[in-house]
């Protein structure tokens, strides 16, 4: 399974232009090529088309905004959308500020979106025009599990049909999906929450496998989480096996993505399809 | 010792807003979280007030200043005045510019700080309004040490008595005091000033401690500089047993942090009250 | 070879103001540290000729622009130029916008740069006004090898002489040079290129190295080279003894650079000079 997405991204090296906060850019830069891709972040507003146009992706990460930043996303972003690049959205914390709220609204009308990537607060937050956003991270009540799991996959395919983007719901159960089809992908670790920008860094690996699959949006956009969260729980093992803490474990998720492949991958993946 | 303070960090998950500089965000995130907190990064003028509300303490720290970042913290730290969060400030190489002196006793004039937090250079800056600050570290013909114990003792509780903030003096000898009661920890090493921004990661600890224990801020602080201290001086026996260097060294620390509990804390604490 | 060089750094810990991109800041500040020297990462238009007084060296790098950034490299570097300090240049993407052209153009007609250190289509495009960049990486078309050495190296040279500065061409095969004396280095992993700030690394070490050697500065450039791929190498070999990824290898690399002495260096050195 997503042989294709790999091999792709293997061949073409996609270069990624990214327009993201400042906390978590070197984590992100980092994965963008430990995933196989080139990772460029530029956000000047005198530079960005021009970046963009050398691209195969670009991401929005709205984790730390100033008002240049959103008149360079929006003009990056329209760039892209021209020449066909897929556009994907982190709205970090979206609901949890009226700015961060206006400028995920302000993105979603002058751009078209691709994908967009959040924990489920976040994609409330969106979809519902509301959302009990508990900072950076999903609030505890809105958590996917068993039971509310076929609420929520229509919810996110509503979300979809509404935005045009596909939409990717981070959490103990990850859910991709287009207004058609879904992937549910259950790989991961609860202890990716201890690291910072876990959900930024898969942000940017779905860039860089978009990046190289543009005709197979969704497929890539899955691959990415999978591969993303079977990192997360490789790293865990090897973590446990030599007892250390939470910075090693970031630095085992990145070298994981760095040397994931088919083989691995599938030999990992817990994934639904339908 | 300090067993209510972890307890309360565990407890609730304090929510930490830092306004702090680009160099080392990433380290403070992430030994926020590995100190049991939940950090937000959010510098914009037009949201530092709704978020400062939603989180349990304010970190301000001037290691990158622009103008914007000033008007933020101001806006930021005079809303977590008014609802009682505590609000820490690392006056990074305060003294090494007006521009860094200037920011300072503004910040100082609007805000109340609960907790001022530097090294002896900084601090000396900051109460005798000159300091030989060199840099970003302290200058060596500043260091405490047994000679000049007392007198830096006497000297941080008027600076506290003057600010009306918990002094923490980090260094070989660290000094937490407010006007009347004195922590003096000898935990940390030398090594720790060979990655950057080990400073700044206190700093963040004490947001995260004092976040879960606004009752008892002295306590929190003290229990900060040595949970910080002790992790740095496991990391080196680590460290040395593996032969690696400083970058291994600055993950062990992180790594340490996240595994702190009163037991550990206990066992390596070297500490004296009075 | 060297042996004052690293000797010199070792006992004046020259202070490196770097105004540098937020991609790579903080391991920029840690490689400075891992070198033997100590940085400030200082941008404000309103402190950087203070801050730059009371250092050693300063390093310029364009990986991440904005308006006020430019004009602060020109008041640090027009004050470091006074005072005699060494001013280092990383041209990040140079070429691969409009912006950065002309920010380097800028920045060449009102700086004296004492070194210019890039990937070779960087190095192109100052030296032919034009050039292949592919985002932040060199042009494979561009790269330095056998066949086109001697031709790379007198393109340097004529580089060096226009602008005044060594010029330094990292690659597989690193050319440091002035107009008259060339070292040849063939240190270094191809790996590097999977780890973000390689680049930007080598030339905060440069900075590192020239700042303690201010009357040796094609040595010390030359030694910095040499040192920061041989941490890459011994970093690799390390790596691949544990089976880790790009991750690990980026905190290795900082690592063997924390260790590295004359004798390491002479251990395993590949030059060749001229």
């Amino acid at each position: 399974m997503f042989e294709a997405i790999l091999e792709n991204v293997s061949q073409k090296v996609p270069i990624v232009h990214a327009i993201t906060n400042y906390v978590t850019v070197n984590d992100c830069a980092n994965i963008i090529l430990a995933s196989g891709g080139s990772p460029i972040m530029a956000d000047n507003i005198y530079e960005v088309e021009e970046i963009t146009s050398i691209c195969h992706a670009l991401v929005l990460n709205i984790g730390t905004l100033n008002d240049v930043l959103v008149e360079s996303m929006v003009k990056a972003a329209k760039r892209a959308n021209e020449i066909g690049n897929p556009v994907i959205l982190d709205p970090v914390a979206v609901g949890a500020s009226k700015l961060r709220t206006g400028t995920v609204n302000r993105l979603m009308e002058e751009v078209k979106f691709s994908v967009i990537r959040g924990n489920i607060s976040e994609i409330k937050a969106i979809g519902l025009g509301t959302g009990s956003t508990k900072g950076v991270d999903a609030d505890e009540a809105d958590a996917v599990c068993a039971d509310n799991l076929e609420a929520t996959i229509e919810f996110a395919k509503k979300v979809s049909y509404r935005t045009g983007a596909i939409i990717a719901i981070s959490g103990a159960i990850d859910i991709v999906t287009d207004d058609k089809n879904t992937y549910i992908i259950k790989n991961g670790h609860g202890m990716m929450a201890k690291v910072t920008g876990t959900g930024c860094m898969l942000t940017a690996v779905i860039g860089s496998y978009c990046g190289a699959n543009k005709d197979n949006l969704l497929e890539a956009t899955a691959a990415a989480t999978a591969a993303m969260g079977l990192a997360g729980e490789l790293a865990h093992t090897k973590l446990v096996q030599n007892d250390f803490g939470t910075s090693t474990y970031r630095t085992y998720i990145i070298d994981y993505m760095s040397q994931m492949n088919s083989k691995i991958l599938n030999g990992g993946i817990k994934i639904e399809s339908r």
